[in-house]
């Protein structure tokens, strides 16, 4: 089989990347087969004879394409069966959820768990992260996740509108009856946060929790490939 | 012309309903003719026998058809040229973008201008719309709406999604290079703050300013067919 996905690892063969697991939600979505080939961070530089900073890439029957937008895009043009975008509208409503999670979730998430991300980092990628993330915080990661605990209400009620579709609205999944790219987005956010942490990220009576495993029980259980901490209290 | 769509009023011919807004623009983005009938908070029941609480209400050709999802899927499927859902995904897609509005930009604008829509509202309209909403609110629209200039920068917060999307994703509509549904959802709940509120509620410079006053322009300009204060400081 040629279809690989490098797929960023911590330790116990933790995969926490939410762009990562867009695409292995992607690929699940279009019954496509594919090897999620363990990269640790420092490692990312040497694939490909260098120039890639990130993954996902995909390298698919000789092809290398890298970012999860490009990946998506490449595998509804090489296999229309299982679309995910029907429409240029589609994509672009997919990209408003992804503006979203970046805008309100991602911003309270990442200073909850980015010592976490640290701790499970493999022990050569830690020094590498923690220079990096603290150069992007202004702080050390021991100052960002400080107090921790007092942002999970905010973080639970950043998932609003994620709530109120499944309970309100009676939506199932972000794209209706049927799952698709956008649910994938959010539910990547939540997967690499539940890599890494063990923080009760949602009340164990959360509607929120019933529409994460759902999504991960998804296409034979791609969200369930890796292990995670439980999710809610 | 029997195409009819009753659009709530206030004073000064000012129509601030969100739900009235989304039907307006379905219509014109469609390119069909209605007459935006004026009609007061109170005066609904009144039509067409009694029954409806709220508008729009469409009347097309002797049909009869009330609330804005009922409206928008009637209308494509009566007139399939220019959908406003190409697919069941868009529809669900736009029904996040609402509970996005919902859960995070409605629950702040709320209680910053229910006493403005009150102060606005027809003179018989008046009383109704205190009692109804205060029983809502649990509180006097006076309580409300104190210390709500305190809010202003929570209420600009909120529309992040947007300004993220704007400014780094480089889209130009949430539905992309073209306008559409969820745009109209968006742009409704500014229209109904902006038509009774002097409240600056964005800033002059705010990438979002320009995405307003662009979907506004939309379709002849059905987004300036009725009075609002300016939305930017």
């Amino acid at each position: 089989m040629a279809r690989i996905l490098h797929d960023l690892v911590c330790i116990d063969d933790r995969r926490p990347s939410p762009f990562c697991w867009r695409s292995k939600f992607a690929l699940a979505h279009k019954g496509l087969a594919f090897e999620a080939r363990a990269v640790g961070f420092t490692a990312i530089p040497r694939l490909y004879g260098g120039g890639h900073k990130t993954v996902p890439i995909l390298e698919d029957d000789g092809r290398v394409i890298a970012d999860s937008w490009a990946i998506a895009d490449y595998l509804d043009q090489a296999y229309p069966d299982h679309p995910l975008f029907a429409s240029p509208a589609e994509r672009a409503l997919c990209r408003f959820t992804e503006a979203w999670v970046f805008s309100s979730v991602a911003p309270l998430l990442f200073p909850m768990v980015v010592r976490d991300i640290h701790d499970h980092a493999l022990e050569q990628d830690r020094a590498y992260f923690r220079e990096s993330r603290e150069q992007r915080l202004g702080r050390t990661l021991e100052q960002a996740s400080a107090g921790r605990e007092q942002q999970i209400d905010a973080l639970r009620a950043s998932l609003g509108p994620l709530r109120l579709m499944l309970t309100v609205q009676g939506q199932s999944f972000i794209s209706g009856d049927r799952p698709g790219y956008a649910d994938y987005i959010v539910v990547g956010i939540l997967l690499w946060a539940a890599s890494v942490t063990t923080l009760p990220l949602l009340a164990h009576d959360d509607p929120v929790v019933e529409w994460f495993e759902r999504v991960r029980d998804l296409h034979g259980g791609i969200g369930r490939t890796s292990p995670t901490y439980a999710i809610a209290s």
